[in-house]
């Protein structure tokens, strides 16, 4: 499994229209160029369509936006991993809120990336529910409030109790989980703010897939989380 | 949208470890290979993260395995057709027996591929169902027994009137609908018998991708179709 | 199977706490006394944990707002018809907008509650996806635009081509299917709109549950149901 | 919220035909009267719509078989906490390797089931999956490897390690939740075996409800509980 340096940006390009094909690859390039003027590991998360697309031409890592929790076999329509591992993706996100799954499948596609080499991020809605996911050995949890995302109200602010408590039920119930945060967040304020309070990266989609200058916004990111690691 | 000939004969990649990444590409080669021998269309069906792989170096037609019925947006894990059209598909599976969608799902998806210009072809599993997916107006309809799946028991032979039934109800209700049929398809034997049946051709799937040869199967199969033609 | 005279009232109690427990009897008694002033049929849907109660004192048709395709067995969870007809229960909604149910299972749950003798009422949310339930022969198919389900805006007046629509594919796919509509519909004006349309009836929900005096509303719905019958 | 004593015994009736509508009744009475003979605690879990029909005439905790984590309204279809308790049920199940939930309406269903005074038996299949729902406040966790669900092979002999290791990894998380066990559970020594294990109470089905004698077999596990007890 390739080993990301934190703290971490990850940005989910969704199925935003400004972040699929060639312009998928062009946001993947400004987030290699950030990445590599700043030194923070920035991640995107694209279609699956544009996985390869985007490792084939640009050099960061490049998570999937889901897979499933099944053996390569007859399954048309599911996302196997051994596939999105061979496409050049590095890790998955799990359970993201607009892609929910059973409990039994979150534990199934944890155990499914660790087996193929994909670091595993998966996300919840609350405290209780990061502690459960916690408890089945991911990479990484992603605390998102479902109600924050997209809204341009940061977690890292206006939910502060959410991210602390968060880190403090996930310590207890299993100190090896990377804890992330996400939902809101579209400024370098905002991911100075979730490092702050103990986080190791952000989750991120619109705040900079449907800024007017993602690069600028980007930067600004990067250099929060740049500056929180002195 | 594309126009494709018919016959056609659709080969469904599924989840096999024998059809993703470079052995998907593999097929396809071998697909497109045959194809221009014989001049029978064949499509291929693979992993939507092998999709712009495959279309970047083979010129066949490429289906997607299942196009979820959303405009882009806030949809995480979700496949978004407009990215499956500019990765290069000409057309989509939906309502897999292994990828089943709410009704109103179904509606919405075939709707989203004329939109976008993709070739809906829509599984069901009996006559009736058949008919109601033909109610919808997608361009293709392909009854395929589940039971019969992965069998090798072929449903142009072993279920001649569920193939049969379909074509009568589909006419009655919607004559423009292509009937295609599945389901235990593995040899030119099996693809002689659809077409005899009055189908316009087969979508199959480890007939093909788990062959000891494919190329020989495929081969024999597109040999079938154009016999048929005459 | 019990045959009910048309038109028929369908008034789903769907979850609301007006209409669960006592208060579900209590409605129930009030429709099945109007239906007897008025000589119009009247039916309630009820949680399937009031059907029993309500069948055990009450004479009017009552349904169950959902029933899955499968056979008595290892179903934990799962709602049996054969259950859901020895309750009591004469018929059941199928595929609500509330409750969406992948085509194959359609297809299931109507042939199921044909197997046990329930009347089929099947929703669907306009022409084309009613003349895909009409397909599948159910009992009825209740065409409800899900823009409209709640708000007041009745569909028999600000959507009558959805409703027309829905008569004249219906009647074309399969004439021996009953149609009604619902969204919105909450006076005797909306259910006469519904029926001069064409429906023989009316599937409705908050418009009487939740009005201040059901009884009184319910009443206006059913001589207005009486006058279209002259 | 009922304080029940334990070890508990509890008998999920599935959808099974032995064990609907007035046979539901008739296996609900045995159980009250092998409860009150041995002084064991035995519940019933019955389809929805059995659950009144049973409370109504039988005096012994009634739990339902699934509840949906939504408020009471517009939810056709779905199972409403309060008219479940309203019902007469004391508890509920949730969960089911029949009826899985996605992670966050587990959630959402254990609080909605405490917010209105149900108790909570949330099933899992694996130790890491129990350790993932203790950490969700349930009042029982009941775990049930799947593939040996209904197969005679009881878990609390044939898979210790998966019984004994919830048991350690949910005292480690949440001390406070009761672990129960399932799967193969049909006879007094499969009760004795699961309590030796440390586990206060089974979950079983097909054990009792499709026994011969299913009075008998629910004595003999009772009195196994009771002998335990000393």
């Amino acid at each position: 499994m390739v080993k990301l340096e934190l703290p971490i940006i990850i940005v989910n390009f969704k199925g935003y229209k400004e972040a699929i094909g060639e312009k998928a690859v062009y946001l993947a390039k400004i987030a290699e160029e950030v990445s590599s003027e700043t030194g923070v590991t920035i991640a995107v998360a694209p279609q699956h369509v544009d996985i390869f697309r985007i490792t084939s031409v640009a050099s960061l890592p490049v998570f999937a936006q889901h897979i499933d929790p099944v053996m390569p076999g007859s399954f048309t329509g599911h996302v196997i991993a051994e596939a999105v591992k061979e496409a050049g993706a590095v890790g998955t996100l799990i359970n993201h809120s607009e892609r929910r799954l059973i409990l039994a499948d979150i534990d199934g596609a944890i155990r499914k990336a660790r087996e193929v080499g994909l670091i595993s991020v998966v996300c919840s809605n609350n405290p209780e529910v990061s502690a459960a996911v916690a408890a089945l050995n991911p990479d990484m949890v992603a605390v998102e409030p479902p109600e924050l995302i997209g809204t341009g109200i940061p977690v890292s602010k206006a939910k502060t109790e959410v991210v602390t408590g968060t880190i403090d039920v996930v310590r207890k119930v299993n100190p090896d989980v990377v804890v992330l945060c996400g939902a809101g967040i579209s400024s370098g304020d905002d991911v100075e703010a979730a490092l702050k309070l103990g986080t190791k990266g952000v989750l991120l989609a619109s705040g900079v897939v449907k800024a007017k200058d993602p690069r600028k916004v980007l930067l600004e990111m990067a250099e929060a989380a740049q500056r929180s690691e002195k």
